[in-house]
């Protein structure tokens, strides 16, 4: 099937013959077709890495439509005050009440260290400790989300990252004031007016007045995500996030118009978007997909949602919740799970793979975008099997620490004398033995 | 400098003026030069994706000069354990004493899950899962390395993954007994004797007889390198790992014979590999050098460590090793860092960025390569500033739990559905808003 046609929701039901086939179909849809901007982009970097802030500014100015130089690049306090003080005073509670509930549930996340000797007298240890300086792309224009600013600011501040830097093109010299009252908000350090390819080189690599960070993070165009990938290795960089999707798992207890808001709220972000549906119940099955219908009437994101949900939509209709929806929830791996269901922490239990997971017929996903506490930075396309979401973990590495005294490495060091022979790797075996003597 | 002409170990003097452009110049030095196989490799992984189980067995005989049908790629019970059971007993039981240090310090990492209800009445939670099916490159020939097995395997089966599956290239069919004895101690569960670029596609692809994995893990060769990076999204990868260092921080109260096999036993491994001693003592620094010189005469693999010494290598020489040396060890943020002073426990506490710190003059790293407990598995080229040794945790994924009832909704649910306003996001905010009224 191809992708890019939309052919209207599937509606596929678990007990029919061709069902195993046409799941798979779902699972394996290509639902992103970024270009190719590798040699774009490997140019632009080479440039940030050899002129700095000329070739910086340079780029600024052509794509944002800008006259900068290279001392107007970085935001004053009065620009990012000025900007966040304009904002209405009730976004300001709203975005404040997140931040704390965001800081609240990260602050959970901090990892313990540990420190034994053991029965050979061996001193072990690990050790955690935070990324010095981190930096945080933040897209421009309409796709510049506070939420997702306060999403990757805070774990990193709760991590204890000293310097957090943010970048955030302004296109044509417009700069977003709430995007500035979430950074002052989550404490970020350093805002420079970039974006693009040359933003996350001058992150990456360090420009005459951007001292280069050690990890980067944030969401960003094709450019972006090819930049990043570019410079791992040089820095850290968090996943490369793909189109958000939403499994719903409802019974047909639920009003169906609340549901398939659900579904639409994912469906609006993107057209790449994925709102999938299981239920036990077929009639509750088109019930929602006549409340999509009728939500499309008037949202204004309409069209961006319909072909969402026409392209990539889907409703699965099982015998049993409990007993089929499991498996079926393990193998969409997916990024933000919904279950709306009588028991919903006893349906949780026996689900493995999920980016997030919303308890109950009153958590909607959305809840979770901007207030909830959990991250909203989350694993998409099945990556939920093998990754996290965003945390303070992300922005912290661990250092291990072993200590023996002349009697600990009397009795474990001939086991490393023994392997290193076998490896062929004598200095090895005599930076032990040498010591033994 | 160009990185390939050895020119003798630089000594560097801290309190010379041109310290710091040299010592500049020692970080920024490239030490690896991997060719660009990417067009080679992504042919490789179309194939295998297309053709399974064919192409595999085509390129495995053509490369490792083998005559293996499909079902052949396997290694049965027999085969394993016959291997095995060939290794001298003491080898056995050095593998199984590092075996089991490895287990309890990977143990120690296993991390907790939370639950909790806050002020609001939101539930809350954070909770651990092991990835379900993994895979462990192993490399052929003289690089199949026992002691790397057990460090890849074992923390897979600490965190609890079901299905760990090795690949090892048996190049003229030849099985290398130490590394079956190494998988079999670690308790992997499929072994299939294929290499290179087919054996990672084979795993992130599945094949008629191999059922694809979420998270690949080992070193490789720079095919099996880029073939990682290529398959990355679809499965989980571990970090690529560049050419070993060693810093080693070192009072003249040590044994130069000592300190110098140590800082040998890094640059034995690979010409691109580097050891670097810090010591307050410009005396001591050249018995540490005479050291090198004189264990060189007989080292077995003199070669390479005087070339990796020659090219790579260097001691610097400060003041006063409390107060200078942090510094310049967390610009270094070394792969290993040897503490060989009297209080090194002192002086770790003082040291932001290394993969692991060996504590002491007993405590030569090698020790750790094999039986210490801590994983051996270590990021290079400063990436310590921002991420981990190999541990449980990359095996395992964390998912969000959220929950709210009526009431909780109505505390946090209108900050949600002004800040989706603000961003324009109607669905969002109306699937909070439906549930409010």
């Amino acid at each position: 099937m191809n992708a890019d046609t939309p052919r209207g929701p599937v509606t596929l039901h678990a007990s029919d013959a061709g069902f195993e086939a046409a799941f798979t179909d779902l699972l394996n849809q290509k639902r992103e077709n970024d270009p190719d901007v590798n040699a774009t982009v490997a140019a632009i970097l080479a440039d940030v890495r050899a002129r700095g802030d000329a070739a910086v500014t340079e780029y600024t100015n052509r794509f944002d439509r800008q006259s900068l130089t290279p001392d107007q690049i970085r935001l004053t306090a009065d620009e990012i005050n000025s900007a966040a003080d304009s904002v209405d005073p009730a976004l300001l509670v709203a975005l404040r009440q997140a931040a704390e509930r965001i800081r609240a549930y990260h602050r959970r996340q901090m990892p313990e260290d540990f420190q034994y000797t053991d029965d050979a007298g061996v001193r072990l240890g690990s050790r955690w400790s935070a990324v010095e300086a981190a930096g945080l792309y933040v897209p421009g224009g309409t796709a510049a989300y506070p939420s997702s600013v306060l999403m990757n600011a805070i774990p990193a501040k709760v991590a204890g990252v000293d310097r957090l830097v943010m970048v955030v093109p302004t296109p044509d010299g417009v700069l977003n004031p709430l995007v500035m009252a979430a950074a002052r908000e989550a404490g970020v350090d350093e805002i420079y007016r970039i974006g693009g390819a040359q933003a996350v080189g001058a992150l990456a690599y360090g420009t005459e007045t951007i001292r280069p960070v050690d990890k980067i993070v944030g969401p960003g165009n094709a450019f972006v995500a090819a930049a990043k990938r570019q410079v791992f290795g040089i820095v850290g960089i968090d996943m490369i996030a793909g189109p958000s999707e939403i499994l719903v798992i409802a019974d047909a207890a639920n009003d169906p118009a609340w549901i398939a808001m659900d579904l639409l709220s994912q469906a609006e972000h993107d057209t790449a978007a994925q709102s999938i549906l299981i239920t036990d119940d077929a009639a509750f099955a088109a019930a929602v997909a006549d409340a999509v219908e009728e939500h499309l009437k008037t949202l204004p994101r309409a069209g961006i949602a319909r072909e969402s949900w026409q392209t990539h939509g889907a409703l699965i209709v099982v015998e049993d919740l409990r007993r089929d929806a499991p498996a079926l929830a393990d193998r969409i791996a997916a990024e933000h799970l919904e279950l709306a269901v009588e028991e919903p922490e006893a349906l949780a239990a026996r689900i493995r793979h999920a980016g997030a997971i919303f308890l109950g017929r009153h958590t909607p996903e959305a809840v979770g975008d901007y207030v909830g506490g959990p991250n909203h930075v989350l694993p998409t396309a099945r990556s939920a099997r093998f990754s996290s979401g965003l945390g303070v973990l992300d922005f912290m590495k661990r250092t291990s620490l072993l200590g023996c005294t002349p009697e600990a490495l009397a009795l474990i060091g001939p086991a490393a004398v023994t392997l290193a022979g076998a490896e062929g790797l004598q200095a090895h075996g005599l930076s032990v033995a040498l010591r033994l003597k």
